[in-house]
């Protein structure tokens, strides 16, 4: 028998989490579609949903929004280690390693809602640290006032944030949190399996985001849409690229053989604000613009816009730059990393799979 | 069909590194019997064996040994950088956050020997540094005239390292350094697939070894012979133990249903050095009694001694305390990680198994 080299197909955890259906194309997160939840409630909301089994009822919402927000400075310790950091540390290895080292009472066992929260709240801060020391410009304290996603783009620009950006990041961040056993949250709960804490299983969860095969694509799409710039050149610039034989990024997903339920939402979200912002009303262009030279090119095969495609032209719509794609991802999906450390916790086995060994044996065995 | 949680039995690799066969009680490194290694080979030899897929011969062990030796050294980054880790950040805590934040030029892909090299040259001085820092004693800069071995104990003691600790704690290196897909083995692994780089792979490792699951069993082994002092009370001491129903720690293995090979390798290593080490005198007479006694509580089970049973016993001889045991075991168990990082990008695929999702569905599917 063969090693299941991937594990395409293996079973190796029941979740309660979420469910990706790759053939009617749903995304569902405890019982809500993940496209009705970016549509109508924020990240703060999504999380609870995620970490604590319901979405906030009443006041909950904004007790729970607050008690994150509480949460979100670094302490001087903290500060400290970062600013030693080496300057050509990139921003995914300062992650890991900010995170690795953060002030932390959450290393007993079982882990806690209360102790991954805190990573959760904090997360965006040490984006926002390490990118104004890389940049040379001064730091900004959190603002406990604003929401997460609110306050994310407030520590990167140190401006008000506008409205339209806020809503399209937040749906964004809410699509993109959670998506069963991919690698960086299968990586997370091997690491709780052993009973280890939640920082470790989060280090190890964004060193594999870190990888490019996993946190590697919206800047590529990014670099498409820069290319074409204006949407007159949309059809010339894609046909060029298909009769070179390329592909057209941000089309196409391993698991999602019908539409992708996180970019039909952003994409309904980017209709929302069109009007508001360039950015969305080119990218609609030019995915009308793929989708009907790519059923033109390649009808047999059936390519649907992905998220990255969304993914991208929100990210550059409120003004990130592409270093930062792949550390606003694991803003999202620490959210996701966090509900399956405590669901491998509440049902702990430790993870040791087998392999199949294809080298030599000894003369005389020993 | 039932998640197959803990994954026993769900093949998952092919690897070429080792053989854990729990039936013949035997453990192979690349054709090698481990016992057989640690019995005539250095560690540094055996790292050579697992990295590039045979022993050195000739004066080529010499070369990698001073190849090795060469890049002990931190740089004064690197020591600024744990001089910042707060004073109570345990030492598998410092560990996963130092190995984050070497200076590394090994980010490229795939990765090379020569880039995970370093890191298993430089962990025995991140582990000695942060013990020193901890202590509040000085810090010692490693030697290169030393082996990996005798430069480990040097850094921690200061001390010329007496000849028969450094000679059984070769061999515990040596038998520890692989074993298969083990939890923090199969996270370096999991993390590699995504195309990320060595350090995040090892950060990965350090925190699931970091779990008392995992990296955590032989400080209780070494509660025990601590609490039984001398020989002549081994009897008494063990008898009661069993009488209350309680379990005798170092004996009897989740995989080996035989003798564990790496139990045999050190007790060879014991017996030999019996005469300069009273430790060892000590461990071989409970060890005896402890099967004798075994044997005539528990006749339906077939209990042998554990590696961690001489793993305590040859850790505590050498002089080192509890709290680097589990940092000991990750100076071994480095080389294993650094061997299968290069085996998952010689043949990589990104690892991303299924869950079988057991929530609600929405009342309308979106």
């Amino acid at each position: 028998m063969g090693a299941a080299i991937g594990m395409e197909g293996v079973y190796v955890a029941d979740t309660a989490l979420s469910l990706v259906d790759g053939q009617k194309g749903a995304l569902i997160y405890r019982g809500h579609g993940a496209k009705d939840l970016a549509l109508s409630h924020s990240f703060e909301e999504v999380a609870h949903l995620l970490l604590l089994g319901q979405l906030p009822e009443g006041n909950k919402a904004e007790i729970w929004r607050s008690a994150l927000a509480s949460k979100r400075a670094l302490t001087a310790e903290e500060h400290r280690l970062l600013d030693a950091l080496p300057p050509n540390m990139d921003m995914m290895e300062s992650l890991r390693t900010g995170v690795s080292a953060l002030s932390w009472d959450g290393a007993m066992w079982p882990p806690t809602p209360e102790a991954v929260a805190t990573v959760l709240a904090r997360i965006p801060t040490l984006v926002a640290y390490r990118w104004h020391r890389l940049q040379g410009t001064p730091f900004i304290q959190p603002r406990a006032d604003l929401s997460h996603t609110a306050n994310y783009l407030y520590l990167l620009t140190g401006k008000e944030p506008n409205p339209a950006h806020v809503r399209a990041l937040d749906a964004y961040l809410v699509l993109t949190a959670e998506h069963g056993l991919n690698a960086s949250t299968f990586a997370a709960r091997v690491v709780t399996s052993t009973q280890s804490d939640g920082l470790s299983a989060l280090t190890a969860a964004i060193g594999a985001l870190k990888g490019p095969l996993h946190g590697g694509a919206p800047a590529e799409v990014e670099e498409m849409l820069e290319q074409i710039g204006s949407s007159s050149r949309a059809a010339d610039w894609l046909q060029q690229r298909l009769q070179n034989g390329e592909r057209l990024m941000g089309f196409g997903h391993r698991v999602y053989r019908t539409r992708d339920p996180r970019a039909e939402a952003l994409r309904e979200v980017a209709q929302q604000l069109a009007s508001e912002e360039p950015w969305f009303e080119l990218a609609l262009e030019v995915e009308a613009e793929a989708l009907r030279l790519l059923q033109q090119w390649k009808p047999e095969r059936k390519l649907y816009t992905n998220v990255e495609f969304y993914a991208a032209v929100v990210l550059r719509a409120v003004g990130l730059p592409r270093e930062l794609y792949t550390p606003t991802f694991t803003v999202a999906r620490m959210a996701g990393w966090c509900a399956h450390i405590l669901e491998q916790a509440a049902n702990n086995r430790i993870i040791r799979p087998q392999s199949r060994y294809v080298g030599p044996l000894p003369e005389k065995s020993s």
